[in-house]
């Protein structure tokens, strides 16, 4: 927790376009970011690059086991196959943490088909490798990265599932803080909601040469 | 296909709530409407009853199978649980026709979680149990019943898939004639993104006390 009251976040993956994008939006609100990658080089070549962006930004570089270990809520934003492999790298440094995990499980060359994995969810497979006692939360698979770099407002709502409602609101808060609304939308294994509609997203991306997101209608409106 | 232009629809399952919505819809419209149930003196209940509503609708009462024999597009608004006997029934009379499932694969009494079946989505069981001369298509599972009876414009996008792109232009033509705006979403299978969803609104829906939709962003906006 920082001095600012902001708890200190790690972006694992987060020289990905998804993650970079991630590190300039929570870095930009004020955030202490630990940007993490595979390697620790890897990751001081992106930090170099986004101080040339936001010189000001609180942003350190480390590997994604130590910036995880260094965080108190740890973003994870990797492919799908990197996503186990990942998870047990860090899987030391994060127990009683909020682990944020936005794997989206496509399956290449198909990435327009929603196929979903035998767990029911890449969310519910993080949190098979985590155990329990990791406030496992799944966000984030449906805004695309292409938004969180452009520094424009983020026209797309977050569904936020976990098994832990506590978790679940810490990381609707810090969303709030990058202009993101999140909604709570149930346990864990929900996460195959967003999961799926992301390649629902990408049939429309094709049709529109957008980048299409969701909005929640029916609140207040 | 009637002298307006307009297909002849069915509505198998007409007499529970999203089905009622749906055929005030379509009616009001212009469309012939066959409301089917699966007694036809159910049916004929709700005509009585809808026709206190709007005494110039085009709607006819029939039991499930006759409804569907009588129309050119079949909308099936049944519950999960009638999903299978209900296709079965009517599967002698939808050959080459276009059958669209509205089927959200809730499992009570835990509706508010994601729970997909083994085959994937109701629309693949579907198209199961059709076969692949029927042109399934799979859409409406977002759209709260209370919106379609309210009278009131719909706030909700409808996601369409179906392994038949024609099929699929087909019904979101129909959609744009009630008001609604459907999307191509991909193959049937990618129902599983609609139906899952239907999830997580109702979570939202329990915290907001309302009848929340989505909306695709990105397009042109």
């Amino acid at each position: 927790m920082e001095a600012s009251g902001k708890p200190t976040v790690a972006v694992v993956g987060g020289t990905g376009a998804l993650g970079t994008g991630l590190v300039k939006r929570l870095a930009g609100a004020g955030y202490n970011v630990k940007l993490g990658s595979r390697q620790q080089e890897s990751a001081e070549a992106a930090l170099t690059e986004l101080l040339t962006e936001g010189p000001d930004w609180k942003i350190s570089a480390h590997d994604n086991a130590s910036a995880a270990a260094a965080a108190d809520v740890v973003f994870v934003t990797v492919p799908f196959s990197a996503q186990s492999p990942t998870l047990e790298s860090i899987k030391a440094a994060v127990n009683g943490k909020v682990v944020v995990d936005a794997t989206v499980p496509l399956v290449p060359p198909k990435v327009a088909r929603v196929q979903l994995p035998e767990a029911g969810s890449a969310g519910q497979i993080a949190q098979n490798i985590l155990g329990e006692d990791v406030h496992v939360v799944s966000a984030l698979q449906n805004v695309a990265a292409a938004h969180l770099n452009s520094g424009e407002p983020i026209n797309c709502d977050v569904l936020v599932t976990g098994n832990i409602k506590t978790a679940r609101q810490s990381v609707i808060d810090i969303l709030a803080d990058i202009g993101i609304t999140g909604y709570h939308a149930g346990l864990i294994n929900n996460a195959a909601a967003a999961e799926a509609l992301t390649s629902i997203l990408i049939n429309i991306n094709k049709q529109y040469s957008t980048h299409a997101g969701i909005k929640i209608t029916g609140i207040g409106d």
